[in-house]
């Protein structure tokens, strides 16, 4: 068995705690951990690292192998499937049967969201496990979440007649798939017993998935079979962006699932949620005696029902209901509870707006460490950068900005020009514009520095890159897919 | 005629945009000018400038004069009177009366308050004129603000018989003061047509205003003439402060007020406020047509009847009704209308906590510019430092820091040890723990600076000031009352 996780979403929904390069998958909910890492974890008792891919974009790929590695150990650069662009789930799951179909065409593929929660993992595997079965036997089987409520907010799935094969007990043919319902609609489905959420995992073996994409998606077939031809050639990055680019988006529910007559249901009660929303943060999280989620450096009085997410700074609230208050250092949500969804028409207007607090936060996390934007103004911005301990930044230049370097804690190494120099905790030094530099922490602890940049233009792209211990400099020719497993 | 403004108001109520070294008083609300601007403006035209006194803490001090003499031009040092502690308003009186007696007891004072809102400023002054002839026979004057709506929040004063004496037409003797009514009392006085606002203005004749002081608060006035017999000495400073210390706290309407036989009232249609809470905002700021206040960088999705107040940081709202949202850099209040009087909560428990954000903003003014304080960690601390034109900070030193200073615009003229020299744009400089040093302003717009402090304290009080421009180091010296008006 492999798993292909879809790590592509931009969770626009759970702004401002999510943005475009630290989308929800990425974030902490109701865990210690991240929601891709609780993904990771709960397949790992039944499929392997080295079988264990995840599907996403340039963008987030190095904060997902940082998180995954920090987790788990090892590396994780051989379980990375890079979509050049989002076109939807269609896309990426036919380049990630790709990948799998190159190691094992008879192999079965665990189709998972990285930004979904389930509570009950024994009886999740379990699914996993009885849609294995069916999958063996040329369904494309998804797993079919047991209603809890008439939730409006998702897609429902019919299930038909039992499908009749040994040992497939339990498992149905799909009659239907659904749109989102009104409430008395799905008020209906609820009592019917019949109908299922549909959670957007699915299992199914490899050559049978290309099969119903032949037959059903048949020009994403034949892009695919010319890139599978590029591997190797050196050309297979240029050859998927220029498959990507001439695609449409469409989903895989559209595309496949919908049309096949290959479709079985496994019913599923194991505690998912798609964390869709704020409001779904109760799905996570258990509420206070007032039904309030209050986080952080809240002072609160008396509110009820409410969700309140803070981090260092300050939030007060008082006598709020049904209201959410999330603060992060550049930005703050007030929305109403029954609004919730309407978080992603504030990140359209900010882009809209070209603003940026859609995009990163004030902390942005690097392969090296990270940075804090701390202030930004016309001809200067300063930034507390943290280089973790034995970690270089890369080689590099700026046309329009020199920039000094105050050292807060640990001890750095300087590259400036010619000449390579320690600055200790209470030193500084200054590189000049143009000037050739290199920041590393030669040290056990984590370097922490101040830096003042000065300039006409302070934007992160002045910025030219001769040696990186990361790659960073040519990303653009990275293939699409790793190389293959041992 | 001479002006009493009472501004040692600490606004726990506009909390997070007002903090106690930075009360309402010190805020433009609804205006482009401050609230102590406008009540200084409005009086003008009847009292000119050195018999204008405004009577507050050292505190704020500094803050008043600045803003002051931005607005109005010339010095405003001789115009201020210092409590040297909050004891309510009759002391305050009582400290002021002595003062205004020293140039003319005859004098007539008209107390108001520095953070209250009028908009019919020449109603206003009518009243104050007809309040004037009153005071002139004796009477302590009050302006009752005619109600225009069953008001809870405001303490009520009930109109008598008409003072019969000639030329006092219009003004009634006080039949009694009572305290902030239920709705349904409130709806009964404003259907009567006797009973109006206690506005706490007033108008009197120093010389009775003394006198009744002796009668209902004999110790205070004993405490007086003894202050007032240390005029002189060099003593006064520490003279108040014995005195203040062993007051009780008293409002001038307990103390003197509720107890005379001398009060009279003047009712005033004067669109008065007192701003006294986030809701009055409305008294006088417009609202869009949903209702709303909203100012800032704010993104707003259908909210109604709601208070959105933001900075440079975002803040987005949707859907919200009657909500209060302050955001300033280091606090964030989102309150239910109907509590707002309950701000004055958090405040209470920022003490409790021993927390800053009820004390200062992270932008600090002083007499030569201001501070933003940007990073705060165990070890560093990071500030931006605007020095205006021409200024300079103390000659000073530190016991537990150092620091580095980069330019970031303008020219900086350093005192470092033995040395002086400048620092220009991008550059930087560095002031060794514990060496005397300055930092001062030579040219014509104004200096920016980056300070990173390193240290094992960083507290604002590590300072040794040898030499002060604004005669910060014997500040508690200094006379409660300015030298007297040439």
């Amino acid at each position: 068995m492999y798993a292909v996780i879809m790590a592509g979403g931009s969770g626009t929904r759970f702004w401002p705690l999510s943005r475009e390069k630290m989308p929800k998958q990425l974030l902490k909910i109701g865990s210690e951990d991240t929601l891709i890492q609780l993904t990771v974890d709960r397949v790992l008792p039944l499929i392997k690292q080295e079988h264990i891919f995840i599907v996403t974009n340039q963008g987030i790929a190095g904060d997902i192998e940082t998180q995954l590695t920090h987790r788990f150990g090892g590396s994780w650069d051989r379980n990375l499937i890079l979509e050049p662009e989002a076109k939807n789930t269609a896309p990426a799951l036919g380049l990630s049967a790709v990948h799998v179909n190159r190691i094992d065409p008879e192999g079965i593929m665990v189709v998972l969201s990285a930004d979904h929660a389930i509570k009950n993992v024994k009886a999740f595997l379990a699914c996993v496990k009885t849609a294995e079965l069916a999958a063996r036997q040329d369904y494309l089987v998804t797993l079919g979440i047991k209603p809890s409520r008439p939730e409006t907010g998702y897609g429902y799935i019919k299930a038909g007649e039992p499908c009749r094969e040994s040992g497939l007990s339990g498992i149905s043919h799909v009659e239907r798939f659904v749109e989102k319902p009104d409430l008395k609609t799905a008020q209906g489905y609820l009592a019917s017993g019949q109908y299922y959420w549909n959670s957007g995992m699915f299992v199914w073996k490899v050559r049978t998935f290309l099969q119903e994409i032949e037959r059903h998606m048949p020009s994403l077939h034949q892009g695919l079979m010319e890139f599978q031809k590029s591997i190797g050639s050196g050309r297979e990055a240029d050859a998927i962006r220029a498959l990507f680019t001439r695609l449409d988006p469409v989903s895989i529910d559209y595309g496949i699932m919908e049309k096949t007559g290959r479709a079985a249901i496994v019913p599923a009660d194991i505690g998912w949620s798609d964390v869709g929303s704020w409001t779904a943060l109760e799905d996570v999280t258990d509420k206070d005696a007032s039904g309030n989620i209050i986080s952080g450096n809240v002072i609160d009085f008396d509110s009820t029902d409410s969700v309140v997410y803070a981090e260092k700074r300050l939030v007060a609230t008082i006598g709020l209901n049904n209201t959410i208050v999330v603060d992060t250092p550049d930005a703050t949500l007030v929305c109403s509870r029954d609004r919730a969804q309407d978080v992603k028409k504030v990140v359209e207007e900010l882009k809209k707006r070209k603003s940026e607090e859609h995009l990163t936060h004030r902390t942005v996390n690097r392969p090296w460490g990270n940075y804090t934007v701390l202030e930004e103004a016309e001809r200067y911005k300063i930034k507390r950068i943290v280089v973790n301990s034995g970690a270089k930044l890369s080689y590099q230049s700026h046309h329009h900005r020199s920039e000094h370097w105050v050292v807060v804690s640990g001890t750095a190494r300087v590259t400036n020009g010619d000449k390579v120099y320690d600055v200790h905790t209470n030193e500084s030094t200054y590189i000049p514009i143009s000037t050739k530099h290199r920041l590393e922490n030669p040290g056990r602890v984590p370097l922490q520095i101040i830096e003042v940049q000065n300039g006409e233009y302070l934007g992160e792209d002045d910025i030219v890159r001769f040696d990186d211990d990361y790659n960073r400099h040519d990303a653009k020719k990275r293939s699409p897919l790793p190389e293959l497993p041992k």
